[in-house]
């Protein structure tokens, strides 16, 4: 066997540990009874070592450098594949195990803690602990860094965008975040100007949200033979290829959420679902970062969903099955209510024209809180100054402000950045989408996402990690992620007459 | 560190991935996209793999020989439990790589062609694949025999109730062989005798049956925080320890086999979450074979749930739940029909008198089958005898002869005869129960299985590996596993006046 086929066999054997990994983190949130997390812990840690020394191994090591001998029988796919493979181990191997047990502790523990400080405005119970979480997460993308001749931050950028650099990204950002303000300025004032909205009376039965649910996911294209959903605290996309579980929570005093994250985590599975079969198991067979990975759920619920062909497909849908009648229930007053925008003050609330204004907050704060130009103790106010230059708010309080999202208390630094590339990333690929396939808007008036979802198949979810993301974004459009697409999307939604 | 610290480190990671299998199998009867088969048997053969390096490596070997070294220093607790570490290496290390992947297939093929030969009652559809599987079990008896000094068919039934073999299964079966036709034969005579059973007029909706089920699993004992109930086609016990998943099964038809299985099921249950918790992921923490375990799911199903005094408890509960009255419904015919005796096809339909009938019948047959005594070919008309002998019926097609039972055709051999030892262990267990707390039938007269799960706790759960079965039996009962207490059990409750 050559040496790269037996890197086939060990890339395989680690892919399948991530799967299961991936099917017990979906357990944890969906089924697992409250007592059994001690074991659940052990379960994820012991797999994860398992698959950390499978990738970081001197015989893995061996073969790569044996493999590079092979290049030139190597076809495209296996040449992408083995690229993949190199860029895996070096980075996992750049981490020491004292490194990442202790890192992993941290952010186990500050996540923990930062559960109750959220709970009781107390940044203080906290701050200690996500002063460790981020001195670790330094070294982590020093080590890293060392090894792929990166500075800190993009070592730490790279593990979700392979390729990208704070440069690029504050290239990619910069035009939107200097016309963003402005933007969501008239927008307001627009809306002011049009007919108050009318609020939805409940209540919205979760069995009724449930099927609608199931309606959707149906009209995306998700293939239910190799997928389930289910209900969770925090909607979310778990299991892969064969396998994916999405989830959506519901409140009966709206049904609008729990139906935008189904579409959202929908594109997710349809991306998961649509990678290459044949290399499903390896490094080139998987999605191609969490920029991308976010630009698939993005375009469906931002872009396809909020369409006026779709909305009319979905607004008499949600009218039939709630019973609606009267003026709240009006095309127009629903069509107000699913673009409303309205500066607020938590993230995972806002609306799309807001949105970005919350990951530039957070992406300005965590470039600096890595490089410690920013002190944890400083925190909360760069958080409150950030949220008032960008969305002219005053933050009340830490619940409303720092302490308001997972990420950086469970040690994800280098990820927010990645929900605006993937806003941006969608609004581009949904222009090309929209310009290749004439049938995709009368399509989605009807509901039915098969023009939209064939060309993602072919440009984007079959083409797994054969190529970095701007290459993947340039060879499916024309040209590498910008933001003039998005910007001219939100003009268009928020602004035409 | 010792060379018995490291073996525990290395035996709790393969405790680890043992549980996730668990997890894996649970989710795959009940959760499962069907779609997701293939991925899902790639999972759970890739951990097996590493499962079975960790426990067959030579650092393994060269560690349990260093630790013999170290035994003077070592606790009772230690003691076994590398006792238990040397077995299971033995076990898995004498059985080559080549011929645990050639048996895992051909199980797998066997069992997959047996689902379509049972529905379509054509042994001949699936006899050629069985002789492989046969084969193959036997050479595993012959290569774990060679190892631990044993004839093959008792290898296999070592591996599921260490240290029994062929010789003191018949020893102990013998006395049951010998009363068990005159058994049957009198208390249908005494049935006949007694007023006919009025059968229950369903339907019987599944959401009230499942409502009763978790009363159930409730008052044996069953702690929900480190547990679940769910459906699925067959009931089975899974997951481990710290998350127990216990499944049954509804028919609008019936409610009791549900209930039942609940019980049965639970039983299984409280032996895993009763496993002594500083050794829970040691091999002495493991739950001491599966004839002790059967023993646990019985002394639940067929002891204390169809004593008088539980019934008494249990009666009311159901009529309540149904609203029934009128004849069918009264005590006395609930009584009957709760324990009614009659001989026919299907063992998992069997009542519990005629149940080891069809254990002895299936003893008999795999012992020749294993032995080559008795070919493949004529399985079915080995069957059809050892029906006429043993329960004087004659087989009318193999899917009710020996098509009925998944065991065989999936690899699984040494297995029947747990569950007759696992039920003369059960009434053996709860006469030794009722002696030593005066408040067990008491107890249950209110529903209260405490006294019984207690009385359990410190005799055989909180045990776990330390003794062999036939010691565990005698320290709690005062005498090693016979056949006295079973059939004095049965006398009193299908002769007794």
């Amino acid at each position: 066997m050559s040496a790269y086929n037996e890197l086939e066999a060990r890339f395989a054997r680690s892919a399948i540990v991530n799967d299961v990994i991936g099917l017990l983190g979906w357990d944890t949130e969906t089924m697992m009874p409250k007592g059994a997390i001690e074991g659940r812990s052990d379960q994820m840690a012991t797999l994860e070592d398992i698959g950390h020394e499978l990738l970081t191994s001197s015989a893995t090591a061996e073969l790569i450098a044996a493999a590079a001998e092979e290049e030139a029988a190597l076809s495209d796919w296996q040449t992408a594949n083995l690229r993949e493979m190199r860029r895996m181990h070096l980075r996992a191997a750049a981490i020491p195990r004292h490194l990442l047990l202790a890192s992993t502790r941290a952010n186990t523990l500050c996540q923990h803690a930062w559960q109750s400080a959220r709970k009781d405005n107390d940044f203080k119970a906290v701050k200690g602990l996500l002063a460790e979480v981020v001195r670790l997460q330094r070294e982590i993308g020093e080590a890293v860094g060392a090894a792929l001749g990166l500075p800190p931050y993009d070592a730490l950028l790279d593990q979700y965008d392979s390729g990208a650099t704070e440069e690029r990204i504050d290239a990619l950002f910069a035009p939107v975040r200097a016309a963003l303000p402005e933007l969501i300025r008239r927008a307001v004032e627009r809306q002011k100007q049009g007919p108050a909205i009318v609020p939805l009376a409940g209540p919205f039965p979760a069995d009724r949200q449930e099927k609608l649910c199931r309606v959707l996911l149906d009209r995306l294209g998700f293939d239910f033979e190799r997928g389930r959903l289910d209900v969770s605290a925090h909607p979310f996309t778990g299991g892969s290829f064969g396998d994916v579980r999405v989830t959506t929570r519901f409140s009966d005093e709206t049904f609008l959420p729990a139906l935008m994250a189904t579409i959202h985590e929908g594109g997710h599975a349809l991306y998961e679902q649509g990678r290459p079969r044949d290399w499903r198991s390896q490094p080139v067979g998987l999605a191609k970062g969490m920029a991308v990975h976010e630009s698939q759920s993005m375009i469906m619920e931002l872009q396809a969903a909020k369409t006026d062909s779709f909305l009319s497909y979905l607004l008499p849908l949600v009218r039939g099955e709630f019973g609606g009648t009267g003026p709240a229930w009006s095309d127009e007053n629903l069509r107000r209510i699913v673009r409303r925008v309205e500066p607020d003050f938590i993230r995972v609330d806002a609306d799309e024209l807001t949105y970005p204004a919350h990951i530039l907050v957070r992406y300005g704060l965590e470039k600096a809180l890595i490089s410690g130009d920013l002190p944890v103790d400083e925190l909360p106010g760069g958080f409150g100054e950030a949220v008032a230059a960008l969305l002219g708010l005053k933050v009340p309080d830490d619940r409303r402000g720092c302490l308001q999202d997972i990420h950086w208390y469970g040690g994800a630094y280098g990820y927010f950045p990645m929900y605006l590339v993937g806003a941006m990333v969608a609004a581009q690929l949904f222009d090309a989408a929209r310009t290749a396939r004439a049938d995709l808007e009368p399509a989605l008036a009807k509901g039915d996402f098969r023009p939209l979802v064939e060309w993602l198949r072919a440009n984007i979810h079959g083409k797994g990690s054969l190529m970095d993301r701007d290459e993947l974004v340039a060879a499916a459009t024309g040209s590498p992620a910008g933001a003039g697409h998005f910007l001219k999307h939100l003009e268009r939604r928020y602004l035409a007459v």
